[in-house]
């Protein structure tokens, strides 16, 4: 069993023709249109919270975010984050957990929306989902092609992809 | 380091409007644009080969394919596959590596091609990718949300979904 | 007032996944998708008919469509028809509606269905509405940025694209 | 012959993956991809010129487009434009043509960005392109299935759609 939490971020946000802008909506369609060639297999439950480009996330979502990943009964979970403070919740959901737990938790994103883009968000996607039930328990984060533990990815803000740290 | 060798299938076909039909193309475009987010990761070879309907395999096509793969220097390698014969070439594979291979091999394909829907292909192959890499040595086939060993899927032609195989 | 008659043709078909092959569906979908964004303006009414490859048409069918075309009651007539047979179909139309007739009818389609390529066919149909609420009576041919009396404009197997017909 | 004036707008509007927002880009990538399918009946010419926003462009920049629609020597003008501010440039335009001006000139544009929805633009951009080579000398707008003398058009803020405008 797979628990994919949506907080939003770039990967969700559509286009407000009355607005003229992009916004992240309250609403978990993108993840859901990307992760359905993957539904067949079965498991999967999606928790949608938050909502909000991930500059703009506070502490007391962040608390949130936590609490969910902590005390879902899938051991398998994946968060869908803006990935501009992507490494601080998956540094704060590892602090939470502690040392024991035997989840493993694969955070993603995109830096283009599903809507604009399916091709990298769904790529994403599905990488996180299937190293979620592969990996042992611990805290990784899935993007470009790698999958690691999420001390040792970052993000290249010059380059807009996601980079092995160097050591 | 990761091999993709890419054999054709749904997943590549595009349709040719002048003679108002889907065909198999002799190049790996689809497969590189659905694999293009996951390139910044680094590290991927692809091989195109054979780039026929799955239907239309033979086995001198299947011998060549399982060649390729005991020959790659890679021990990870995605094999993209028309869906019909895929369950074969698995087989096939497994039989000419022998007990002994270190080689994690994952066969995926799509029930539509990636030229009218660029999810589903996306979500295999993005499985795929990141399954070979994590898996334990072993040929598996990942589709449609299940990654498992070759012989535990089974393709369901009434409902054009992967399924996990009644024991 | 204006009314479509979709005779089905390639910018309608859509791929079966359990088949493995493009088909012509039994349904408007795909002209309401391209139609949509005219919707605003009002007065456009859809009828659906034949649903066929127009190689597959019989004569049988082409009396349906001008008889359809015929009584309706609008005087702007869009029909969307395989590029095969169009001019067949024009002729036919034509021929029915006798030199007296106030309508104007402009027939299109498309070389790549809809599902695949969203922009040709939504370019062809575009131009065929607008052509038939602004040209005077007659029966028209509107593909690939040519909007003329159906005589003057010919399907370039070769090329794939319609064109002038050389006098 | 038709000429294409592309001025930027939503229509044009590209995602910056690095700065992560939308951003009018100085090409004419969308205009060309719209109007592809409509080229091989050939004669048109594109100019692009400020590039902005409607909501940004200056007394400066539409006495720009004016200069070019006034001098260019085609007599069908298509004017790509945002749509906020498009009245205002149909209005200078007509200005500048004066009563015995034998240019027909329409001005279109969308909602929602090519690189977003394709279908709204290619269908406006398609509708303009037709009725500038079979209306008469004019200054028309063409949005959403009308096609009418710009004044008699606005648009709805509220709806996100243009109306006719009650008389």
């Amino acid at each position: 069993m797979l628990r994919i939490i949506n907080t939003g971020g770039t990967f969700n946000k559509r286009y407000d023709p009355l607005k003229g802008e992009l916004f992240v909506p309250a609403d978990n369609l993108a993840v859901e249109a990307a992760l359905g060639p993957l539904r067949p297999g079965g498991g999967v439950q999606i928790t949608g919270t938050i909502y909000k480009d991930s500059l703009q996330m506070e502490d007391a979502d962040r608390d949130r975010l936590c609490g969910i990943v902590a005390e879902c009964p899938e051991s398998s979970v994946v968060v869908v984050h803006g990935t501009d403070t992507i490494d601080r919740s998956a540094e704060a959901i590892e602090e939470r957990l502690g040392v024991r737990s035997e989840k493993c938790v694969v955070l993603t994103g995109a830096m283009v929306p599903f809507s604009i883009d399916r091709v990298e968000a769904t790529a994403n996607l599905a990488s996180a989902v299937t190293a979620a039930r592969l990996l042992p328990p611990g805290v990784y984060i899935a993007m470009h092609g790698l999958v690691l533990p999420h001390r040792e990815i970052v993000k290249n803000r010059e380059r807009g992809v996601f980079e092995r740290r160097e050591a």
